[in-house]
């Protein structure tokens, strides 16, 4: 079977995908947006994105050009391949585009769909739930469309994956800024927003009277919707593109057709998906978490059957192992453990177990205990995630060695399995952020207490898939890059021509691995001071609208909003600078200076950190969130209580950990993996020991 | 030169500096333990303390003689050395034994010493400073003595650096124990004061009303001065043996005089120090700080001297290169790297410089703020550690191999370089504790304002002293591991026969990895949890009695100390079971089920996060507390302000991170590998996979 007839199902599959997105996202559109109060306070928020996403975009595209000029010309020295350069270029700069145009996407359905999700609540649960899903479905598909029509055509094209790498780098370039950002508004304003409103003067949180609450409500938008997008996006076609270069590396001896099966699995998963969708639905009394996961599950298992048919189908039709049947196991493992990883880490942060609870119980004898308790509980959090990489590496290794094809292409296409139902994954993750600015628009716009109490019960079961998706996520970010990881060793082979060998005991591979090690938690430190700065800067402003115009907190006249979006915006943008050029250049100067092998130990080191200190912010982050809405359902001393004044400290401090911080790190991980693999070539002939 | 000769220098060696500490022991004994008071709360600290070793040592002893059965019986299982288990198990119950003697000497001068510093403060800072900075001699001298003594003893009689290696398991399971133990009670006793004194009642720290005001006491010596004291005691003997294993597996080539040479090197060490603590002095007006960091400095100057003529002298002697100058670079490297890696380590910790300020000015906004900028700080601060060791590793590797040695063995020397002045550092640093007490005994016993402030000005040199301490002593310890890494390697090689690699790209060695990565956060979890469960008893207890006893608040009856002594006890011990079978069971599952590759890889992922997070808890901890310290001397608001509030939980927070968690990792990473030494040649053996 021709290769070529896969792409082109990739395109014409990736264009249907974004046609069912577009389809979804009229109808949201159609949707009543209410009051005219709730339109108006959903306009400023619109307004407040289009701000930062213009100021964000006018400089991604500065970037994307600097670095679109330099592959151009770093690539182009080769004489057997006088395009390579030019074609590489061109592909970056077309991942750079697909990520932003599905962040942009994403997010302009999502300043829409908030106030008609609100208004939608004020009819019923079920169509408040459908509204938000809805919306969060238009993230979901045009992400794994653009996606899988941007790879497909690429390689339709070129046919060459270290092309293909050029998209994915370009994708995760721009995902890292997004991301990173993003997380930085959203934190700036959010911390903001608390510190003053809620902890100073104890009014309730999204109170109009707050001038950092536009910024607040935008942030969640920017941050959680335009930036996890970004995030997933990148890893998605990461894993994919891995799968890939391993495939290519060994096309001679196990066949071509394993170069373009990720992007069958793909495929596989967006038809999944799509079919999943459809039975995500909530009746009048119903529970929307159990909604979403019913949704999931069924995708899998959907994927599980399609894909063994399709084996089946083309094994049968051309009389030989076209796709061996170890690989499906490996594919099946990776995605079954990605799961489990994802409803284990539930248990940490979820309010029916025991962690939440015990951090919201403890909460009232001090705040130093809230931290200390969450923060342990967080670690140990790493524990069923790590054992389940762990145990998937080695399945999905194990299994297609099994078979007779490369163990570590195996891996590659268990990180696959894992990312393939990104578009379900997606959509119940953009869910969240939607649902909770509903929250807000209802609460800031006076809507009835009925109303405000539905988006409280779809919010919270945002919160849930929302840790479930980041504890997927990274889990499999980490066998992307460990795929990654091979195709750099593969890469360095082919170049270098002798063999490579990372051995622990060597201590330039060592040195490299320490470095590696660092630079997770400094990247992590940076992007969460900048938040304190920001937020300090930003909290200095709310004072001094405070105090000169007095009639701002009577609630008699409007506080300057602008000026809260405008601190956070610009503030995020400059705080990128260091940390883009931590991950970027990083990797290089190890590369050129160290060698191959001690870039192959950094890459290492920054894996091992990366994913454990990926885990520990975002499950401890979440943790504390839900102790705090535990305690403010009622539990422990309820609103007001000492309790409570602790268990907000702790969100206080979760909210960069998780939102900020610790989703970034999955991009830093995969971007550093990307810019290797792709310099690999020039770093195998020019180091300098 | 007939190594034997170097061993009986050793004992000798060894014995003078445990007839030295004995001598400043009697000194410190015979000064003015001032008013009955301030003698009374001595001895309810002294009972306390004693109460508490009582029932650690009996655990302890029931432990080693459990362990020293068991290694009994699996060592003697190769009949060519049918008493190869006896004398392990020998060796081992020794190691436990100088452990125990270490912490319990340094231990009972600290209780003597705190009143009487207190008392001596009267009289002037300088005399002050002399009582503590002798009675921390005490411990530094005789752990170097008792060390070196058991280390050369246990080598002059068996001749196999194997059995040395039951002494230094030995040593560190002791330490392990003591630190943890230690860590667990101080700080369940200090964040319990803390929270109901401070935070709850608003009245000062040490004040005699609190019932946990002398279990904070005793804290401080059994966490910070036992613990502290087994703890680098279990490193420097680690550090030493893993040279020594090196040596000897080396020896067919290079020559014996390397198996001894790491002992020699600690000759030279005491030497030094000896002469060093004698120019640590403080005039009336003098800066402590500066005292003890000259003290060190002066040493490191001596020792490089003194080495340089040793090698010397014995070459010119003999006529041959014995010792190769490749070596003397190497050592002296790790020496100067880790003052190095001290002193920029202080720059997070000192509020002479930006981030303790910064976190103080910060805390006014919140206590949010203040938790993630420590934080993020503390993140930042494994910089120039992690950095440093990397550069200390190589150039120690390179050193040697230049000169014609195995590159290894000069990462091992460097190890011992780094800790050969163990005598001095731990001087410096048991001082702190002593100091810190003896502020406390000043204020409960109602001593004059200019004792108090003496006592103040004492004890924030102290902190100084201790973050170097932690910033050398984690580097050294990440050196040690590597050393003893290499040995283990050697061992593997040795009894499996064939050759050892472990890759990095092979799934076993990256699955040991992860599994390693999770144990140093797991541990650090287990034990802070501990501390916040046993807090919370000891809150509920402290909230009785002051319920109960309403006179105790009013100051007319004293509270029920020993209560508050019995809770923190019998919780460490409790605590430490999980941890403790976590450190020894873990790398033997490991590598009897996965095999010696997947273990090498183990060792090495919880040493890459033992660092991580060693360096991440000691100095963020660290900052806390200063910046705490900064606005109590009158900075940002001074006491009683917001500020000052955020700081306090800043501290409540660090407390755990730097004395129960942080500390503890060194000694944990260092158990694993000595476990999985000594099991290597039974490893290599029998495995599943």
């Amino acid at each position: 079977m021709d290769n070529d007839i896969w792409l082109f199902i990739g395109i014409g599959c990736g264009l249907a995908s974004i046609a069912a997105a577009l389809f979804y996202y009229r109808w949201v559109s159609r949707q009543d947006p209410g009051s005219e109060k709730a339109v108006q306070i959903a306009s400023w928020i619109k307004d407040g994105a289009s701000t930062y996403l213009k100021k964000l975009y006018t400089a991604l595209i500065a970037v994307a050009i600097v670095l679109v000029v330099v592959l151009g010309f770093v690539f182009s020295g080769d004489p057997s391949r006088p395009l390579h350069g030019v074609y590489t270029a061109i592909a970056f700069g077309f991942g750079a585009l697909c990520s932003a145009l599905a962040g942009w996407l994403g997010m302009s359905i999502a300043v829409k769909a908030n106030v008609r999700t609100a208004t939608a609540c004020g009819r019923s649960l079920g169509q408040g739930f459908n509204v938000a899903f809805k919306a969060g479905s238009v993230m979901g598909l045009v992400m794994v469309g653009v996606a899988v029509f941007g790879m497909s055509l690429i390689y339709l094209i070129f046919h060459d994956t270290e092309i293909v790498l050029g998209f994915s780098f370009g994708a995760s370039s721009l995902a890292l800024l997004a991301k990173a950002g993003g997380g930085i508004y959203t934190k700036t304003a959010d911390i903001a927003a608390d510190l003053t409103g809620k902890v100073e003067l104890g009014i309730p949180e999204d109170d109009p009277r707050n001038p950092a609450v536009i910024a607040d409500n935008v942030g969640d938008n920017v941050g959680d919707v335009a930036g996890m997008g970004a995030d997933i996006f990148d890893s998605y076609v990461a894993a994919t593109v891995a799968a890939m270069l391993l495939g290519s590396s060994f096309a001679a001896t196990i066949g071509v057709q394993y170069i373009v099966l990720p992007l069958i699995l793909c495929i596989v998963g967006i038809v999944s998906s799509l079919v999943g969708l459809q039975f995500v639905r909530v009746g009048p009394e119903g529970k929307p978490g159990k909604a979403l996961n019913f949704g999931t599950v069924l995708s899998c298992v959907i994927f599980g059957v399609l894909s063994a048919v399709l084996f089946g189908i083309v094994n049968l039709l051309t009389g030989k192992t076209v796709f061996s049947w170890g690989i499906l196991i490996s594919t099946l493992s990776g995605l079954v453990i990605g799961v489990l990883i994802g409803f284990t880490t539930d248990y940490f942060t979820n309010d029916e177990f025991r962690p939440v609870r015990h951090v919201a119980e403890i909460s009232a004898s001090g705040t130093g205990l809230t931290i200390i308790t969450g923060f342990s509980y967080g670690l140990v959090s790493m524990v069923p995630a790590i054992i389940g990489i762990v145990f998937a590496t080695l399945t999905s290794y194990f299994s297609a060695q099994a078979f007779g094809l490369p163990g570590i292409y195996g891996v590659g296409v268990a990180a696959v399995g894992m990312l393939s139902l990104t578009g379900i994954v997606v959509s119940n993750d953009a869910y969240g952020p939607i649902v909770d600015n509903a929250k807000g628009i209802a609460e800031m716009s006076g809507m009835s207490h009925k109303v405000v109490d539905a988006a409280d019960v779809l919010d919270s079961a945002g919160n849930t898939a929302k840790a479930i998706t980041k504890g997927f996520s990274i889990s499999a970010a980490a066998l992307t890059v460990l795929a990654m990881y091979a195709a750099y060793s593969e890469v360095i082979v082919k170049y270098s021509g002798g063999s490579f060998i990372m051995n622990l005991q060597d201590p330039i591979v060592l040195g490299g691995i320490f470095l590696g090690c660092l630079i997770p938690p400094l990247f992590s430190a940076l992007t969460m001071l900048a938040v304190t700065r920001n937020a300090f800067t930003m909290i200095e402003e709310i004072r001094r609208q405070f105090k000169a115009r007095p009639g701002i907190l009577a609630g008699t006249e409007l506080p300057d909003y602008s000026r809260c979006v405008g601190i956070a915006s610009s503030g995020a943008l400059r705080a990128l600078i260091v940390p883009a050029l931590l991950a970027i250049l990083s990797p290089l100067l190890v590369g050129f200076i160290m060698g191959p092998t001690a870039l192959g130990g950094f890459l290492g080191g920054s894996i091992f950190t990366g994913v454990v200190f990926a885990l520990l912010m975002s499950n401890a982050g979440g943790l504390w969130d839900n102790a705090k809405k535990y305690i403010e359902s009622g539990n422990c001393g309820g609103p007001g209580s000492e309790a409570h004044k602790a268990a907000v400290i702790g969100d206080t401090v979760g909210d960069p950990f998780k939102d900020t911080a610790g989703p970034s790190l999955n991009t830093l991980i995969t971007v550093m993996s990307l810019v290797s693999s792709l310099f690999a070539p020039l770093i195998a002939q020019y180091h300098l020991f």
